[in-house]
């Protein structure tokens, strides 16, 4: 199945048989306090600096969340997807819970069919998302959580997805417009977070062929050396069926071209020679500047 | 299944429900020239500097190659194997084609139950090598080759494993003493060349149950970024059922342990916490000595 996501000049197609989506998760303050500062003060220098930054490192699609405590979320959004897209033209994710900033970064986009991250299986998610998801025709990303919360076994998440795809479908919104994200819990905490996420991940494949998005960066949180569980993370679900993931593309985009090359999705390596050379002058271009 | 390999003090117990197990691939004079010359020279501080530094980087088990055109490899062997033992305490993996040499370098090992690398299913190694094996009550690496060549399809690799199983089960082997190395050829010639070994291993997994030891490094050569390549291919390997890899401890230790840890073979992080701690101090006294 493909889900097709578009900016106003390209187009983005996720699918098995297609290079791994990634989804660049740096314009996020969460965690970034100098990008939350260019927020409050409303300077989008540093909001372009992380856009266009990596999207020369291999993101295809970018999650725009403006989530903090000291900004009129609705009032900033617009203004954050008017500066990527003035330095970027790749399909944007818009990141928010409340459907009026959703709204109000939907209603900034150029053109072309976006993500919308997220929705879940709650009622009040479902019956306040959904919509909007299709008004704007646009793709949206599913958790696989329900109002009992994250189902703790690989089923129970498949049947999370099931009610998501249903009320969906009961809405006209097309079951290729539905990326699951089946979630994964800190491998540090419970030994056994991974592999239930890459059952669910099989599941959800096998049953519903769906497009699989994973945010495979909790999953190493409060472990030292996080980007080579995040990788290894990445290499275990990619053969199990996940299709993208929201991650760092200057740190993960080697392991990620690397294991489609391995995955036999890029004949004679173009992709993986393209990206090395890329980023190797990046690389270089990035240390010389210090 | 398990494969028990002894030294005389440590035991290596292999197996899918274990920690993978690394076989410390840098005792080998290919590709390492200032360890040819070492040969060559009879001087032995360098090949124990290699062996004491991959042990202390994570190595279970000392791969030990002599192959060097320059010199009398069963000569020199048993002067490598001594020096190896008298730095270090894991079980050794005699590593030769050559009956004389491998005999030489068996006879040098104090004691325990050493690993053979290698033999495969050509009738001329049948022959020579099982023999050895039979006599010293070691286990062996079994390469997936027939006398017409590497076969190309999994199928094909999983009935040349089931031609060596044969011939060892008649001559006494026991099945668990022979691990298979069902060979990757290299990706950048061959974008299947990785999804085809997978699919042996699966294979000879679940038909046989025997352990399984890739040398997974030559599926990136010619590649630039090698590590990067050959980190995604152990992770997409760990799952399928390898148990074992000939490789680098130093470059590879950490990719390692985040997919045993990410499998659920590491309750509480304990081991990989306890390797990114001790590899953290090497990294920093090694920066230091530069």
């Amino acid at each position: 199945m493909h889900t097709i996501l578009k900016s106003e000049k390209k187009e983005v197609v996720i699918g098995y048989d297609k290079p791994f989506v990634m989804i660049g998760e740096k314009l996020n303050p969460t965690g970034i306090k100098k990008l939350g500062q260019a927020l409050v003060d409303r300077n989008m220098d540093y909001v372009k600096h992380l856009a266009k930054r990596q999207v020369d490192w291999g993101a295809d699609v970018l999650d725009v969340n403006v989530g903090h405590p000291q900004i009129d979320e609705a009032a900033v959004m617009p203004l954050v997807v008017e500066a990527v897209q003035s330095v970027t033209d790749v399909p944007l994710c818009i990141d928010s819970n409340e459907p009026k900033i959703l709204e109000a970064g939907l209603n900034a986009i150029k053109g072309g069919k976006p993500l919308i991250n997220s929705v879940n299986g709650e009622e009040k998610q479902l019956t306040t998302i959904l919509p909007i998801v299709k008004e704007r025709g646009a793709a949206v990303i599913a958790l696989t959580i329900l109002d009992e919360g994250i189902p703790p076994t690989a089923e129970g998440r498949l049947a999370a997805a099931g009610k998501i795809l249903e009320r969906a479908a009961k809405m006209g919104i097309p079951a290729e417009d539905i990326i699951f994200d089946p979630l994964v819990m800190t491998v540090g905490h419970d030994s056994k977070a991974a592999t239930v996420t890459i059952k669910a991940i099989e599941l959800i494949r096998k049953e519903f062929d769906s497009n699989i998005c994973l945010g495979a960066s909790n999953v190493s949180f409060g472990l030292p050396d996080r980007h080579a569980v995040n990788a290894a993370m990445l290499s275990l679900v990619m053969p199990a069926g996940a299709t993208a993931s929201i991650t760092d593309p200057i740190k993960l985009g080697g392991a990620i071209r690397a294991t489609d090359l391995l995955l036999g999705r890029d004949p004679n390596s173009m992709r993986y020679l393209k990206y090395f050379r890329a980023t190797e002058k990046l690389r270089q271009a990035e240390a010389a500047a210090k």
